[in-house]
């Protein structure tokens, strides 16, 4: 299974552009479209929602993953990781730093095949969906296997304390995850706070909550509103966490 | 087939993330997007959308739909209905009114497998999905069997006399089926009084009309123009036959 | 592999509807979402952006492309071209004129095949799809076969000096193709002068430049900003080649 995880928006031709490269090398693959409106030009609060999805999707599924400013900078190496039994591929721009910090078995390859045809703009199509598909069908990674630790930058925070997603509803979606924070405690943004409600329906139509999402991240949301304009906040707001409670 | 018809927005994770348990459950079933912007919150609206579209997908096909804002609430059900030799999976909570109501041969199961991870507020992944999985692989419901006459709400109206979805050009389909209308029959919206046509080439460019569309649905729609900015309507505005004509 | 190109938007339920129309004639068919918002009920730039794609996908393909303001004319003939080795089904309303005009091997047959259901509206559905499964399986087009020559409109230009389509980052189409370019010509649109460069990362974030895009076209763009805002233009803005520079 091959999932795509990228930033070029929904209904652009890209993603399609890149599944026809996907089964042009390996036809009949199941690609999944996971999301394109990943924060744009934001390889950093990319990673932190990228890290939230491995657990929906079985061992050896590929994630080809692209958030990509530098595309064309010879400096940007293009990477293949696998974690726990999952690949990712995509820049090696700090998209794959979270993934990598917090798995258990992690090995790194810098990607050294090159198509007969790269474009200088779009590398999804000519160089990571072609590396996608073949580690789909089992092939190894065409390159260099490298040691993780001189790839991973450690000076990341272990969670972000900012909104990374804002979904169609409005809800919030940040960089922390919620097993970490004591249950009685309480958020800050947009100059509210907020607490805890365990879902939808056991708040009063309107209201503005946090809960721990389906997929373990600290969500703000509010009841049959939108959260987002409730609370005049948007991608990249600061959260915080009072532990102490309101 | 699996069909997904889901209020969950364009371009959200939650598609993919169902996809993604949809193909570990059964690899490789084939899975329609129909659609993800059903009327938000609204399973009444949403239930007489649903109702157009199973005559466009054969018989043995399994209806993933989720409009569920009562998720994590333990009174609503989970159900999977088969009307006319279709399926129908998802929150019971009118959004299987109108097909099992308009179907000749409907059988109604309350699930009650569970997953062993049921999250609070993503049952489309945890617990439909899987479910609808199964159907599309020929096993039986996890559930038990009920009578429909227990589940089927008889009061609603035959048909939904409002705007139920808006379509990216602006053409705005009603819950009202043309099959019943005069052909002569004037549809009253937005304080303008609309004429049949057959189709869009029909009338003028700009000019504002009602026609059977492709579904058998009343729609309201204007050629080459935007009808909800035309009239000043959107989701949820009535609308009014009046058989005597204009 | 078929691959959807149509008008009618992101997250409309006529491409889903497309889909239960080809596998219910082709289960298990390759089906790429390429691009559904192509310029509305605008055959003639569409047809400059849909010839931009066929060499990302392999000999054989079936383009499936639906830009069809005329539905329901009876002077609207439905057609199949083949132009090297790849198939493109829809309206023959000038959609396909580019894509034949640069052709090598191009044949070309009215359809004259009819499904027992055709509705006014929505042939897209209900005769296209269906003809492209079958040439998908390898079936030869049902129609009769005539002299391109008879069919495409040679009085088009060879390029189409004008913004064809806007991606979700603003980034601005057009229908010139590079390659005939001279590298230090400059392009005219908005009012402003742009110089090109080879990709975004070359000049600093907020600049706007052209370059020539991953399909060939000349593409107007800015560093991590909306080329579109910038300018101040949009689909179907003129554009003007200064081969002199500035």
């Amino acid at each position: 299974m091959i999932v795509l995880f990228t930033d070029f928006g929904t209904g652009s031709p890209y993603l399609g552009q890149m599944k026809g490269a996907l089964w042009r090398e390996h036809p009949g693959a199941l690609v999944v479209d996971l999301l394109a409106d990943a924060p744009a030009f934001d390889p950093r609060a990319s990673a932190y929602l990228l890290a939230a999805y491995p657990q929906d999707f079985p061992e050896g599924t590929v994630f080809l993953a692209v958030v990509d400013p530098g595309v064309g900078d010879p400096s940007r190496r293009p990477a293949a990781v696998r974690v726990d039994g999952r690949w990712f591929v995509g820049p090696d721009n700090g998209l794959f730093n979270v993934v990598a910090r917090r798995g258990r078995d992690v090995a790194w390859w810098d990607l050294t095949w090159r198509p007969q045809r790269l474009s200088a703009s779009f590398h999804g199509r000519d160089l990571f969906a072609p590396v996608a598909a073949r580690l789909d069908r089992g092939e190894p990674p065409p390159g260099e296997p490298v040691d993780p630790g001189a790839r991973v930058d450690p000076s990341w925070p272990e969670d972000l304390a900012q909104v990374i997603y804002v979904d169609a509803f409005g809800n919030c979606f940040t960089g922390l995850r919620a097993a970490g924070i004591p249950p009685g405690a309480v958020v800050e943004a947009g100059g509210r706070r907020l607490r805890r409600a365990r879902t939808f329906h056991e708040v009063p139509a309107g209201a503005v909550f946090w809960y721990e999402n389906a997929n373990g991240l600290v969500e703000l949301a509010a009841n049959r509103a939108r959260c987002d304009r409730l609370l005049g906040i948007g991608l990249g707001a600061p959260v915080r966490v009072l532990e102490g409670g309101a």
